[in-house]
C-alpha cells in the first residue's frame, strides 16, 4: 500500500465531492483523510484527499482525472508521500530559522530532505556540517545574474524541489522568482501587509503597535506581496525597545517559517488568484 | 431545494467517505461542504456534510443510512437547517453572557430562536422584555426537584431543544443533567480542567497564573467535567488584582460561550467517549 | 483624602524619579502606584503616579511642578479621580461597540460618565433611552461644517471631555480632528497600519491573511494613521468567508475599543512624537 | 559607573517609594528604571529599581536598607549586573529546550553564563561540546542521594547559581529542592495547574482541550506545584493527534522556558506566599 495526496481546485458545481471520491473508490483507493472547502466569495472548490492504494492504482486515478479535467476546469495534482520533498535552505548570517528547521527535521517533525544550505556569507557553513547538509557559499553581487545562475546550477545538481529563504537577506530578481514561482518560501519579519520592506521592527516601534508578527509567504516579483502561507503574532510589552522587538521577533519568525514549511510538505497549500487556501 | 446537515461517526474502515458520498449522490443531493476527520488514536471516523436536496430526497438518504448503520456501527443524524434550534437561556444576576447572545442573535450571527429566559432571580427580567423573549422566574430551592420540575414544564411548553447556562449560578442535579444529556451547555469561568469549582479567579490569582481562560462544556453529573466545546484564554497583566481578573474574565466568558453556541447550532459538535470533536 | 493621577514626560536625565517622588513626599502625598519607563531609543522619560493627599496639597505639588517644568522640559498633568471624565459616544447603525461600552460602564468597569450618544442615523436612539443616555440625531451632510458645528454645540452643552467613535462611519474633517486633538478615539476594524481605509475585511480576505485584528487610535487628520492606543488580533479559520470575517471582527472591535477607553480613563496613555506609550 | 538591580518587597505603607528613591538619591545613584506594584489583595508592596552608581556607593545604600529593614519588614536584595549569573542546564534526551537556551545565549539575548550541562543520559553530550559548555554524565539511580550528591559537588565546583531543568525527566527529592529553594527552574509541559504529572498531552487530548500550554515554575517538594514564572499557550487544531500535540508542545515549552530564564536573569521575579510577582 502506498500513500498519496490529491489536491484539486476548480470552479464550484454540484457533484464534485461525490464524483472525486468515486474516482478514488473505483480505483480501489482507501481515503484516509479528506478536507474540502468551497470559497463562496469566489465560487471555487478546493479538495485535499490523502489516500492509500496498492500497485499502480495511482495511474488509473490519474487517467480518470485527466479525462475529467477539461470538462470541469480541474487543476489537480497527486503527490507520492514516499518521495520526500527536497528543500534548499538559503541563509545569510542569522541562524535562528535555520536551526529551528534543522532541529525539527532531526526530531522527525518535518517530512523532507534538506538538499543543501546556500549562504551569501560563510558564517553558517559549520552548521551545515554538524547536521550533514552540504553548504554552498554563493556571495552576493550587484549583477544578480551571477549568484542566480549559480543557484540554478545548485538547484539542479542537488535535485532541489523548493527553496526556503530562512532569513536570506538578499532580494531575488523578478526573473528568478518567476522561474521558480510558488517554489520559494520566504519569512518576512513583519505582519504583512503592514511593515513591508526593510526594518519592520523599527517601523513597528515608531508606530507604537501593540502586537508584532511574522509572515511566511511565497516569494514573488512584488517584494513582500506574495501569497501568505502562515502568520503568527505576539503581544509586545509596552516598554520594549527596538532591540527587544527584534529579539521577540526571532521566536515568531522561526515558528512561523517552520509552520509554513510543514503545511507545504503536507501539501495543504493551494494558491488561487494571489492568495492561498490552506486545507 | 432544502439544506441539511449530516453527522456520522463510527469505527474507522476503508471506503467510508466514498460510501457516504455515494449515498448522497444517488439520492440527488448536492454536497455543499464536507469535513472528515479520522482520530487515529482511537480509530474513529467523523464526518459532517452539508447538502442540498429537492423534495423528499432526504427520506431516501435516511433509509439508506438506516440500512448501513448496523453493519458499519454508524451513529448518524440529519438536521434540517430550516428548523431553527430553540434555546432556553438560564441566568442568575450577571448579564454579560446573556446580552452577548441576544445581541449576536439580533445581528443575525446565531441561527436559532430563543424560547425563553429562565432566572433564579428577577434582576434580568427586563432584558427579556426588551428583546422580546419571555422571562420565567424560577427561584432556587434546597429541594432541587422543585425548580427542576418547573424547568421540565418550561422546556416542554416552550419547545426548547437546548439549555444554555449563561452564568446560571446553581448546580443542577445528576438526574436532570442525565435526562438532558448533551442538551445543556455551560460556561465555566476558568480554564478547565484547572480551577474547577468556585471562585476560579481567586484560585488563578493565588497561583499567580499568567494566563486565564474560560471553558464552554456540556453539563454533566460530574460538575465542571463535561465534554469541552470551546475554550479561550487571555494573558493577564502581572499587576492585575482579583477584581480585575474577574472583569477580564467576563470578556473571555462571553465570547467563549457565544462561540460554543454557534458551533452547536451549526452541528459541528460530536461527542465521543467523553470528549468532543469539532468539525 | 483625595486621589490624583500625575503624568509626566520629558527628555531623560539623572534624578527624575527621585526628584518627582520628593516633590510628592514633601507635599504630604502618599504614592499608591508608580510606573516609570524610559524609552531609550528616543531618550525620553515617562512617569505615571497615583497618589493620595489631604486638603489642597495638590496645589502645592502643582506649584512645584510649574517651577521645575521649564528647567527640565517637563510635560505634566494632574488628574483628579473624583471628577469623572465625560464621554460622548458617536455611532451610526452598528451597535456592538456601543452596547459593550454601556454594559461595561453599568457593571462598574469603566470609571466615566456618558454625556450623550450622537448618531448620524436614528437606529440606535432607543438604546440611549434604555441606558438613560441622551441621544442626539445629527444627520450627515456633504458640507461637513453643518454636522460638525452641531457637534461643537453638543460637546459644549453636555460638558463632553472625549469623543468615542464607536463605529461611527463618517470621516471627520481635518479642522475638527485638529481642534479636538487627542480627544477623539476611533476604532478601526483592521490591524493598522495594514488594511487602512474601507472594507478592511474584504482586503484581509483577498490577501488570505491568517490573523485579523482591530486598532483603537486617536482620530487625526491622516485617516487611520493616528497614534495607536490598543490592538487585538484573532486567528481566523482558513475557510472563513468575508461575512464570517466581519462577524469575527465585531468581537475584536468591541473588546479593543473598550480596552482603549479604559486605558484612557485610567490616564495611562501618553502621546509623544506620533505614537503612544501606555504605562 | 556600575549598574545594580534592587528588589524590595514588604507590607504596604505610605511613603515607601519616596523613602526608597531618597535612599538611592542620597547615595548618588541614578535610577534608570523603576517598577513598583502594590498587590492590594494582600497589601504587599513590590519594587524593582535599576540604578547606576560610582565607586562603592552601593555599600552606602546597603547600609541604609539594613537600617530600615527591621522597621519596615523589608525583604530586599541588590544584584550587581556585572556579575553574570551562572546556570546549570539539566537534560535527559530531548534537546529542544537546551538548543533554544544555548542559541539565544549565543545571540546575546540571555545575560548569563552556562556553568555546565548535566545529563542522566549521554545523548546530548556532543551538544555541550559544540557550544563549549562542559557536560557531566550523572546517571539516575533508585537511591536519589547518589545522583543528588553528585549534583551538589558539580554545583559547587562549577559555581552554579541556578539550575534550569531543560526537560530533565527525573523527579528531584524534597530534600534537594528544599536545599536549592527558588534556585531550580523547571519547564512543565502542560498548562498548570491542569495536567499535572505524567503525559500531559495524552491527558489534554483525552479531555479534548482546545488550547494547550506550558508552564515554567520553581521546582518545589510538591511536584508541579511550585510558583509559576511564565506560561504560554497555543490553540490546537481540532484534528491534532496526540503525537501532533507533543510536537506543537515543544515550541511552547522552549519559548516559555527561555522567557522564564530571561525574567529570572533580569531579576524581575519576586516570590511571595507561594506565588510569583513579575515586575
Amino acid at each position: 500500500m502506498s500513500r498519496y495526496i490529491l489536491q484539486i481546485h476548480c470552479p464550484d458545481q454540484p457533484g464534485l465531492i461525490a464524483g472525486t471520491t468515486q474516482v478514488l473508490a473505483k480505483a480501489g483507493a482507501n481515503i484516509v483523510d479528506l478536507t474540502q472547502h468551497t470559497a463562496k466569495d469566489i465560487n471555487t472548490f478546493f479538495l485535499r484527499a490523502v489516500f492509500e492504494i496498492e500497485g499502480d492504482g495511482e495511474e488509473e486515478i490519474k487517467k480518470h482525472l485527466e479525462t475529467l479535467a477539461p470538462h470541469l476546469q480541474l487543476s489537480w495534482k497527486i503527490y507520492d508521500t514516499s518521495k520526500k520533498e527536497r528543500l534548499a535552505l538559503f541563509v545569510s548570517k542569522t541562524d535562528h530559522c535555520l536551526y529551528d528547521l534543522l532541529l525539527k527535521h532531526r526530531d522527525g517533525d518535518l517530512p523532507c530532505e534538506f538538499s543543501c544550505i546556500v549562504g551569501n556569507h560563510t558564517d553558517l557553513a559549520a552548521v551545515g556540517g554538524s547536521f550533514g547538509v552540504p553548504f554552498y557559499y554563493v556571495p552576493s553581487n550587484k549583477d544578480k545574474d551571477i549568484p542566480e545562475n549559480r543557484f540554478r546550477e545548485i538547484i539542479a545538481e542537488t535535485n532541489t524541489d523548493t527553496v526556503i529563504l530562512a532569513r536570506y537577506m538578499q532580494i531575488l530578481s523578478a526573473k528568478f522568482t518567476e522561474e521558480f514561482k510558488y517554489r520559494i518560501i520566504n519569512i518576512h519579519h513583519g505582519f504583512l501587509p503592514a511593515f513591508k520592506g526593510a526594518k519592520p521592527y523599527h517601523q513597528a516601534w515608531a508606530k507604537g503597535v501593540k502586537i508584532i508578527g511574522a509572515t511566511a509567504h511565497f516569494a514573488t516579483e512584488d517584494l513582500d506581496q506574495g501569497p501568505i502561507i502562515a502568520q503568527d503574532v505576539q503581544r509586545v510589552p509596552e516598554t520594549a525597545s527596538i532591540e527587544e522587538l527584534v529579539e521577540l521577533g526571532k521566536d515568531i519568525e522561526k515558528r512561523t517559517l517552520s509552520s509554513a514549511v510543514k503545511l507545504w510538505l503536507e501539501h495543504r497549500v493551494f494558491v488561487h488568484e494571489g492568495r492561498t487556501f490552506i486545507l
